[in-house]
């Protein structure tokens, strides 16, 4: 009734045409503004000044070499979720791709999912955004795209739904069974996923739900995974903080400003499609791999046990995070220093050894887990525990090795439980994008492996 | 080894005795400091002029006339848990009751659950915190606690394993079923609850958590729900957020500000008690009780129909949320305008007019919900919506009549599931209490029902 009716309420007076969040971040303006990755603002908010405004408006470009969400300085909240197609219609996948590259591109720069805004466009059409992020800012806002194994070789691992088995790359290879798995199937792999960081959750979850409203006839959830609290530290501007057994965690993590590291140990190189025999896989030079594992903490039986344990199962203090051996936080962990005893003060059991390059071949991933905490099991304990993400130029020499050793070896795996578990080939980074989120020479997320 | 080997490391010079959190805010002396409802700092943080920094250290008190957490300016995240006695000892129900209490008026003061701290005390004993948010502000903690029926009927309604049917208000009575209950019993009802709120989803956890750990032995968890998102304001100075359908909601609930409706409809009077036949519930006075419905949203169904439609179901404007009969989001609703084709403007089946006081005999409730999302059904549909609180003087009067006119009538029905229920007598607040969380004159949370 109300836009014909002469009755109509007039206290919406905002401008036709302006989407949602664009109002916020004064007109839309902000999709073209620079954002500089840190602490950019998005648009004219009267309160540039403050802290507080300043984290809330900052926004991470989407297109670059590499995607955002990597290394970008992890944000506190996590919405990931895993997609199964609803088709072979390859023209349908890369249509869904399309779409998703501009939506992208538009909720990170906080705009709406669609141009015409979560109250606007045809009266008799649903709105193209669904309003529920509307008034909030962008929230430092990054969505990283991948695709699963079982898109290039079907979920029965031995078709080719989309012609694409030619391209699948060797370091996509099944992970093996390791000690201790429990994984729930349904939790677990998926065709395509989507990882939302943001620093406010309900922003993540829009971000991921107007997607899956764009799936909808093309893909569905096969999973959903909500993150409450950044377990990793990205960059050496953050503090590191701490995970469900009270540790600072991922203290060795890869971070942002170590260039070298980030070419040796987390993007994929032109050298790697060349040692894959018998699939073209030079589509992912400059992405690099996604693995997802769902620990489950048993923190019932954790905080029963006794301070010594604890710091002996992890092999640093439960104040300060420094190594058994002594020094700081940051003061490299020396396994070979014995107590009054002789034997080492660091457990060669621990988790900070086993997960040590050291212990490693020097090989390290850029962790960026989150805390979750579903409800609680039968018993009245709660199923809670870290969702864990790294990302690795190649999970076949970056993660297995490090995961067998710690299944085996490793003190902590006593307190832990992996329930699910996810690989996904993430792509490098759209070049280039319209500030409205137009494609720019039909460049989208996967258009290397698509196109 | 190490609070005795000379090797020991040398990297952890905080002082012994301190606390968690106790160093953040300045050496302990927090929990002494005066904390005033709204925007209180707790120490001596060194930004104390920046908002963030405000928001983050803001503390409520724990003890007062009324419990915390009930018109405390919503925070923005929720963790409540529910809990069923493992005993029928009523000196542990008495013992953990103090317990809980000391424990919350520390938490909610920025400092550990116990005095020693998460790294502190015997080195053979557990740490009396699990130390997750040994790094984290306050973040406007409040802790909330709540009896169900079943602590005084047990769990089969008709047994008193505590010797508290005498004392069972009549106002505690079980809810009826209504149209479209589809309720999951393991996520309903509990003998205990505790409603954790605040900015920081980690410290809420944290605090449940702790609660959980002191409970052990004597009650276990029996259901949990994390909510991510405030869908209610509780005070005039905070803006009203969106629900998952994208609408600005509980626009006219009851405010922190207006005494005379708080008295009204949410404080449990004097004469309540003497209503009550055969059974005296004069302990209650001061309190209210806290209905608790887990109502999914059907966003997908919700997000395909027009926006003609979403707005004939609640009554408002997407946009601005002001009502369908005109001027903004304030503005009273007016049922009986009529557009120029002489049809009321407002659907009379409408959310805001069913749930609307002046078609509920003018009664109101304190709404004070969360957003929540548990990942996805098998069909891909994600598992999200509302976990809707109330508080209110009388759920007989205040609740169960509205719930019975939107359950028959809502247009939004179509679109909701409640897929839980608990209901809870939530009791005054404990007038004293040390700053170290000491019990003043032995006044604990439901010392009235038990003392």
């Amino acid at each position: 009734m109300r836009p014909d009716d002469p009755a109509a309420p007039a206290g919406d007076d905002r401008p036709r045409g302006l989407s949602r969040r664009a109002v916020l971040l004064g007109g839309g303006a902000a999709a073209g503004a620079a954002a500089v990755a840190g602490a950019a603002f998005a648009g004219g908010r009267a309160t540039a000044p403050d802290r507080a405004a300043a984290v809330e408006a900052r926004t991470y470009p989407f297109a670059g070499a590499h995607q955002a969400g990597i290394v970008t300085p992890a944000q506190d909240r996590l919405y990931v979720a895993a997609f199964d197609l609803t088709t072979t219609d390859r023209a349908a996948l890369v249509d869904l791709l399309r779409t998703w590259t501009t939506m992208a591109a538009r909720l990170t720069a906080g705009l709406g999912a669609g141009p015409l805004g979560f109250d606007r466009g045809s009266y008799d059409a649903p709105p193209d955004d669904t309003g529920e992020a509307a008034d909030l800012p962008p929230a430092g806002l990054t969505l990283t795209f991948g695709f699963g194994r079982s898109l290039f070789v079907g979920a029965d691992g031995g078709s080719d739904p989309f012609g694409l088995a030619g391209r699948l790359p060797g370091a996509l290879a099944p992970l093996p069974h390791f000690p201790g798995d429990a994984l729930d199937a349904d939790r677990s792999d998926g065709d395509l996923v989507v990882q939302a960081c943001s620093d406010d959750a309900q922003v993540a979850f829009h971000a991921v739900r107007n997607l899956s409203r764009a799936a909808f006839g093309t893909a569905r959830i096969r999973w959903a995974q909500l993150g409450y609290g950044r377990t990793s530290s990205t960059s050496t501007a953050q503090q590191t903080p701490r995970n469900l057994f009270g540790f600072k965690d991922g203290t060795a993590n890869i971070m942002a400003e170590e260039a070298t590291a980030l070419e040796d140990h987390v993007w994929v190189q032109a050298a790697d499609a060349r040692a894959d025999t018998g699939t073209d896989s030079a589509w992912m030079t400059g992405g690099t791999y996604l693995t997802g594992r769902r620990i489950r903490m048993t923190v019932e039986t954790w905080d029963r046990s006794s301070l010594r344990e604890q710091e002996r199962v992890v092999g640093r203090t439960k104040g300060s995070g420094s190594p058994l051996s002594g020094g700081v936080e940051h003061t490299a962990p020396d396994f070979e220093r014995a107590g009054s005893d002789g034997t080492p003060l660091i457990d060669p059991a621990s988790h900070v050894r086993l997960a040590h390059p050291t212990s490693n071949g020097g090989t390290r991933m850029l962790r960026r887990g989150y805390t979750f905490t579903d409800g609680n099991d039968a018993l009245g304990r709660l199923d809670a525990g870290l969702y864990f993400i790294a990302f690795t130029r190649d999970p076949r020499t970056h993660y297995v090795p490090v995961q067998q050793a710690l299944a085996q070896q490793d003190l902590m795996s006593e307190y832990l439980q992996h329930t699910a578990s996810a690989q996904f080939a993430v792509p490098p980074g759209v070049p280039r994008i319209a500030p409205d989120g137009s494609l720019v020479d039909d460049s989208y997320v996967g258009a290397g492996l698509l196109a």
